[in-house]
């Protein structure tokens, strides 16, 4: 069945069978990385465009070692901070690049929807790297994946988020995509850290951390951005750890065959032991190579590579 | 024929034939970029370094897809404002990196002048990015192919340039260009932004923009440089667009089938009004493709293309 | 016979024989990149960072064209001095970087030790492009390479190493390298800027640039890092120049068929007259060249070549 997917613009709203096409396809490139030949010619002679308007090391290497891995031509374009309220500027910037025949444009930038308004003007595939608080649906695909390669299947699990949860795109693609897959997804954090009316995306909400692990298959903890307590939403990192830290004691409360993950970097001992980090339950390094074998699967489907090759 | 050029610094003194034979080859580079494979093996194993000792981001980009397009490994170094001045160590610097045998170097340098200095010590084919206030041959180059491929010919058409005739080595270069292939060419701006006899390049020189349009086929309209105000080149921003300011009023002046160019970014309502730039008879964005064919050709003639493949 | 080295950290304690590899693969290697096409399938689908830690221009460029000569892809990985004191962040990133399925990894830091120390934890096979003032292996290589493609042997030379060398870690990889190959060493600088015991090394240690140079083959000059001045360590660079500046004068006293060499950039009138850098007899930009060539090989025989295609 053909992909149904133009751009990746996030997880809401995008059909399970097309999220299973994603995470088939990455098991595949899983194989084709793990080899000692990593590189495959399907993107041979497509160009695409790395269009980041905030900085990022690890979302980038990931995204420019799965287009390498796929033979694809790289460009990369690095940007500080520009607003997309400034709309012509960056709209003739990306048009201006585009008219140097971009196929698929992989895009970060810390305004939310960004990657979508591209969409409206560009007649290239878009994938969203991580816009705003917005999505960062390639993050979620991959911890999806860890979680999918680990238990065979997503459906009937139990995965709980802890952090900041307002403010992360991470979080936001991982409810998503993993209800869609059939998982039940509970969300813990402070208070203030949590959305208004988080109930409506039909998850379940926490403020104390052992009711939410408690039964659980899955933690999913996010980096805690250290500015948040400047910003006088966190009384203190201490407090923090104390309240929502996770330690090997609190990994008591999960089921039998539990799984910790981190989209990285972690701030160790804060909202994460190191010895849970490096525990054996821990696939947050798979993580990272999950995401290379994402991306390539998210690149060759939107290339249209489930067409021309599969059928 | 073979191609009689070892470099391409500048289009002065360039003669027809070899303008001729690098907008011919441009014209099948351009089939190549239209394909949804993009890419040959023309420059497989030839190294060319981008050298830009001056900020670019679309002159740096285009000349980088057509080098990966044409297979070419590809070394990039930047580096802020060194001065020619200090010969001695712009010269150590490049012999250094020469002697890593690198093929072709593609330049771009503050200093008028620089790129033919490389070619007194460097054994490489240079090809000048934008030298000071000389020269920018492939930014030229481009916008004869695109007119060549409206009109199907440049002999005989009227090109007006306007803006800032005095600091633009596009302008410059499109004045040595557009007259060797048959155009006549007029150029218009404020008189502190003129030449000194300029008439003596064997173009038409107006302060009023009115006469100057005047049945031209074509008009290419410079960035205005913001800084020029500051420097007292300029009485106001305002009164720059009400003299200079391509609006579609004006546009009225020129012939019938005519076409707007515009080298990029654009200053929208400044020297160029937004609905003009977006409108039919505007070429801008399909120079921007032009500009990857024209320096694929550049490479591959310069590379020896003409010979050991066509002959 | 098998290569045997795992890692390329240093060339203190590296057999003859694996030397003697690296320096008849590079020799091959020489040949690749003086053909027109200088591209060989050896890298191919292999992965290699670049994770430079310090500033670089020379050393990188040459490790980069290296590995784009063998096909390899090539990730670029640069960050400003971080300390291996904050041993987990650097851990944790390399481990990041390591999990995307990185083959190799060119590390250069301020730090001595730091790629050793990276061993311990990675499955990558590393590279020290330069650690601290500890070692800077692939410099001696293409040190020892250039005398040997001129002389046709090592074995009975002697060379003097000229300047810093409590500082250089290209002495310290020279010293050990040259030794192993049976040439004979001496060290000549400012006793300011001479290791304390360097004599227990095996090598002859002079302050005193004429006895230093009587009778030698090789003159190795290294760049004077003018802040040493600043720290107290010279008088002046003028009095540096005058009693150990490298001229034509003092060249006098070397063994008739000498040679010149410089790891570059140089200080010219200062550690090197530029008639003496620009004469017959110094091979500097021939090191540059033969750079390429070792860090091929290197590349080559870490990566297994020796055993996968000669065996």
């Amino acid at each position: 069945m053909a992909f149904g997917l133009k751009h990746l613009l996030g997880l809401e709203g995008v059909k399970r069978e097309d999220l299973e096409s994603i995470l088939n396809a990455a098991d595949s490139f899983r194989e084709v990385i793990d080899r000692p030949i990593k590189k495959v010619p399907t993107l041979r002679g497509v160009t695409v465009l790395n269009l980041f308007y905030e900085p990022s090391t690890r979302t980038k290497l990931s995204f420019e070692l799965a287009e390498k891995r796929l033979s694809a031509d790289v460009l990369n374009f690095a940007t500080k901070g520009s607003s997309v309220s400034k709309g012509e500027t960056f709209k003739d910037t990306v048009r201006n690049i585009e008219a140097m025949k971009i196929d698929m444009i992989v895009m970060r930038h810390n305004c939310s929807g960004a990657p979508k308004f591209l969409t409206e003007f560009s007649s290239s595939r878009v994938i969203n790297a991580g816009d705003g608080t917005h999505e960062h649906p390639t993050q979620a695909l991959l911890d999806m994946l860890s979680i999918r390669r680990k238990y065979g299947k997503l459906d009937g699990l139990r995965v709980v988020i802890v952090g900041d949860i307002l403010h992360s795109r991470v979080a936001r693609s991982n409810i998503w995509g993993l209800k869609t897959m059939g998982a039940s997804v509970a969300v813990c954090g402070p208070s203030t850290l949590l959305p208004v009316g988080a109930e409506k995306m039909g998850i379940d909400v926490f403020t104390d951390i052992n009711k939410a692990l408690d039964g659980a298959d899955v933690v999913n903890v996010l980096r805690l951005q250290l500015e948040r307590q400047q910003a006088g939403l966190l009384p203190s990192l201490r407090e923090y750890r104390n309240l929502f830290g996770i330690t090997r004691e609190r990994l008591r409360l999960l089921n039998k065959n539990y799984t910790v993950m981190h989209p990285g970097p972690i701030n160790r001992g804060i909202e994460l032991s190191s010895e849970v980090a490096d525990g054996d339950d821990s696939v947050i390094l798979d993580q990272v190579t999950n995401g290379v074998a994402v991306r390539m699967s998210v690149l060759y489907l939107l290339s249209g590579g489930g067409k021309k090759e599969d059928e």
